[in-house]
């Protein structure tokens, strides 16, 4: 079946059933989450996050890129989030290939131009993540005090632990997690 | 409660009900969606996609940025996925500012230096929908031939409405949807 057969039927069940029309436009719960795209993490089911209840920014590795930087951006300022997760994951594509092969690779087989094409792959789930947390709290365009954790998603048994957490505009106070799993 | 706790509390019920560490991590469905962050759009529940089916991408305004494509490139070319969806929705805040006053407003508040910041606020969303497809058909570092439909998820209803389809590689053979709502 094609995607677009499928939410033909499967949205018609949705619109049915559906009670979230007074849903305000602001997170209810003032959270924002980036996570990465991974089909297996299902971010609201495996948070417990209501519909309304916080923004869900999604991409390839779950990465604080300058696109997700815009969206919390507007989250925070805009609409009021005041805590953020950042989820990556065991598994993940992005730990499984290296740049420079790839951009070979997609320039053979699409013809186009990929000297400037960053996919940003990482060898060190851990690292890259603190990585992440370290860009949000240094952010010099998010306010000040809003405490960003950043959480290892197991896709082999569903949980999620907490690896880093900091606070924006509060450079140098990072704070690790205990290792245990 | 803060997003930290409640996170702690809701995947421990997850953990204790987990059944999917047998999932692969191509989808399962081979699709890709890029949808809006906002909060009232739960988008595996809208269009009825199961963990484990397809990848999901999402920023404020579920704009094909370069980070957009970037994901999608390796949704594609690196793990097989063949049909891609974008999702917009009504109320959008994205539809409510203007990058300008925004960037002045952020500049203000935190002392950063703003000029650079770009948020792609947009006034028409059947417009800025049609702009985001074409930027997929369009892009040249995808391959061809793969469809890409356009909905405007109507939050008041729950109703995902098809506005536009078009193909990868196949300019100007963009298809709009009838405008009957």
């Amino acid at each position: 079946m094609s995607l677009t057969e499928h939410i033909q039927q499967h949205n018609a069940r949705y619109v049915a059933r559906f009670d979230r029309s007074t849903l305000a436009l602001p997170p209810a719960r003032r959270w924002a989450i980036v996570a990465c795209m991974d089909a297996r993490l299902t971010v609201e089911e495996v948070t417990g996050i209501a519909t309304g209840d916080a923004h869900i920014i999604r991409n390839a590795g779950g990465l604080v890129t300058d696109d997700a930087i815009r969206s919390l951006v507007i989250s925070t300022h805009l609409l009021g989030t005041n805590e953020f997760a950042i989820i990556e994951h065991t598994g993940c594509g992005m730990l499984t290939f290296e740049d420079e092969p790839v951009r070979r690779q997609i320039a053979e087989r699409t013809g186009a131009d990929t000297g400037d094409l960053r996919l940003f792959a990482f060898r060190d789930l851990e690292a890259n993540l603190k990585e992440q947390v370290r860009r949000v709290a240094e952010s010099p365009l998010l306010p000040t005090g809003i405490p960003v954790t950043g959480y290892v998603y197991a896709v082999e048994t569903g949980k999620l632990r907490p690896v880093v957490s900091a606070t924006t505009g509060a450079a140098n106070v990072e704070r690790e997690h205990a290792s245990i799993r």
